[in-house]
């Protein structure tokens, strides 16, 4: 049996990209380690890589997809950003419970806002936002759609008589939020009150509104040096 | 700072659908569950449900987005399979790392296996087996196929000089080997012998034979009870 003892976090370096399209702004998922960040009290330094230098071998060295987020803390890079929240986690007694059931349902709603909810909504973003008015997103669109309700039903269920996913505000809101905000350009939350106050309340929160703050008035910066 | 202990399982059952579609077989995503357990050498039962009845009241009490895999381990369920895959390395030291700097490793190539690979993955799948020949797809594969070859190429790069994603054999490599089965009908895995041999490396495991054994023999099952 494996036991994990929490480990303190001296020095966190969070990599963005420099320069994202208007309609990309706020949504890019460096604003879920920042929120983290933010939530735990833990300063970080920021880097940003052009979006076009991410495939170059320096970067992938960081982060083998060249995808944002990824995070050099203590000497160690680390990329996924629900591997890096469980990495803040490790350094704070608020994200993840560290009571064993607790913990393992905050982890299943983690693993649900990437992998269950989070497919059918970027799918959604893709077709609307990079690929409108293409004919096969006219053909797709309304399947897409009903697949993106299929899994905000279920949310807006466990969302009745709770303000949080599991207890207390964890990682997995970090996460849930900001898959949520990725279809913020459609009416799909809005139609399901649970789920529109529970987005609400978790853009709220003043460590979220920092993040936010900072991660837009980054794009505003002059362009840096490539990774 | 959190500290999370071990904590064994003294009786686990797995969810699975009673019957799928026959391409589906081998491609249900308890396999990953069943073949964790295999792996940590702990019994498990098996209870199934007709994927007709997934959205029911009671099988959502168990899991709220009506997917399988989910478990009920001494009296509390679980859904997501990067979460009770999480929850069996409680149990065992083999399938994650206790190593902080280890663990957060494969923590990363488990959710890059769920929330990088599997999307454009399962995409494709569901292009090929369950709408090929529509008009949508004759359009938009090539992309995928494009998409699902930029997230392959990494791993390729990843894999060269290792056997296995992170260290030993690990819960990243279930995950991993489990979503690069859901293209099996494709060359694409075939097309980069890194990733190839890895697949086959983990595929050959008894743990993994004796797990898709069972799923496979289940499907041949007498209809169950609805959950």
């Amino acid at each position: 049996m494996t036991t994990i003892p929490g480990r303190p976090i001296h020095h966190i370096t969070v990599w963005g990209f420099s320069r994202v399209p208007d309609f990309a702004q706020g949504l890019v998922r460096d604003l879920r380690v920042r929120w983290a960040l933010e939530e735990a009290g833990i300063p970080y330094d920021v880097r940003l890589v052009e979006s076009a230098d991410r495939h170059s071998e320096a970067f992938r060295r960081i982060s083998p997809f060249g995808k944002v987020p990824a995070i050099e803390a203590d000497g160690s890079s680390l990329f996924e950003s629900g591997a890096i929240l469980c990495r803040i986690a490790e350094a704070t007694d608020d994200l993840i419970p560290g009571d064993a059931a607790a913990r393992a349902e905050t982890l299943a709603w983690m693993f649900a806002a990437l992998n269950t909810v989070e497919p059918p909504v970027d799918a959604l973003l893709a077709m609307d936002l990079q690929h409108g008015g293409e004919d096969w997103v006219r053909q797709r669109r309304p399947a897409v759609v009903e697949q993106v309700r299929g899994q905000l039903r279920p949310l807006a269920s466990r969302l009745d008589g709770r303000d949080y996913l599991a207890g207390a505000f964890s990682a997995a809101d970090i996460l849930m939020t900001t898959v949520l905000r990725l279809i913020r350009h459609t009416d799909l939350v809005a139609e399901l009150p649970m789920v529109d106050r529970y987005l609400k309340r978790c853009e709220a929160r003043p460590a979220f509104q920092a993040a936010l703050s900072r991660q837009l008035a980054d794009y505003a910066r002059p362009a840096p040096v490539a990774a």
